[in-house]
């Protein structure tokens, strides 16, 4: 049960969206700048980086829906992103992407792990400024959104089908786009 | 050193803003509605649950300057922030703050610490159900910008007076006004 009185029977960060959407807003905006928008990381490694997180934060709801997500957009599907959540090393990846995952995975242990190292492996493989930016700042956000949905103790269904369903309206419409129907439907039922 | 080469030579979060104008709103934004939009928390107390995680993260930049925009809308000021942050248990302040610092202390090791115990404890102290959403989302929001600033080694000054001057604008204008000005005058230098 969550720890507060949320206003809908909406699973995970969802019914927080619901609950306070003047924070709603800006955390919407972000996932979309990070995911979705223009990036010569795809939407699926995008995606992919922040399934990585949330399974390392051990959050399945965001685990859940990211892996989902990232499963859509990308060649090897749900396989592929459950080799990179069991062993990152062996995964079927470009070694960009690896050095990339290599940095999130020192973004969740704490800032201060991020060494001088792991950039310029990551830099060798051919990885940009932006997209070791994009990285830190993709793995940084999913510690937030991880203890947010965590720390309410929100509720994640079970059935691997409710995720894939919601993976078709991200993959098609953006994160933006079903808050704002989110908000109005709330709005309506008010 | 920066992991990244930074367009300019801004501390911390700062250079990152002005390196990804994208995600530099959205961030603001997040921190403007948590720390300074109308609530029952004071910005000053606010302020502290900022300061206070950044301070168990490690984090010296966002600290520092968390800490000084505590202190300049707290009674106590600086003494009462630092008391806090070296023994929370002892600290001069109400047992509902000190509850809600609790919850954030567990949010910081990762949501799943979050136990009822701890809300209940919040709420007998009179702690609303947004009181504690939004210390939730404080907490978990720090845990993103400390690991933001610290995973791309940006720099922190010395220099405690930096920090002070800054929390003058802060407090008088805003997150939201600075970072336009900011943008402004790195469109101006571009």
């Amino acid at each position: 049960m969550p720890h507060i009185a949320l206003l809908s029977d909406e699973p995970g960060i969802r019914g927080l969206f619901t609950f306070r959407p003047e924070t709603a807003r800006p955390l919407n905006e972000l996932v979309e700048a990070l995911l979705r928008a223009d990036n010569t990381l795809t939407r699926g490694e995008r995606e992919l980086i922040a399934a990585y997180v949330s399974a390392l934060n051990e959050c399945r709801y965001c685990y859940s829906s990211h892996a989902a997500y990232a499963a859509a957009q990308l060649d090897g599907g749900m396989d592929l992103v459950e080799q990179v959540r069991d062993d990152l090393g062996a995964a079927p990846i470009s070694p960009k992407l690896r050095a990339l995952l290599n940095i999130a995975a020192a973004v969740q242990q704490g800032g201060l792990r991020v060494t001088g190292q792991l950039v310029s492996a990551a830099r060798d493989t051919g990885a940009t400024d932006v997209e070791i930016h994009d990285t830190v700042l993709i793995a940084a956000a999913f510690c937030m959104y991880n203890r947010y949905v965590d720390g309410l103790g929100t509720f994640a269904p079970d059935d691997p089908a409710s995720y894939a369903t919601r993976a078709k309206r991200i993959v098609s419409d953006g994160y933006l786009a079903l808050l704002s129907e989110s908000q109005r439907n709330a709005g309506t039922q008010a």
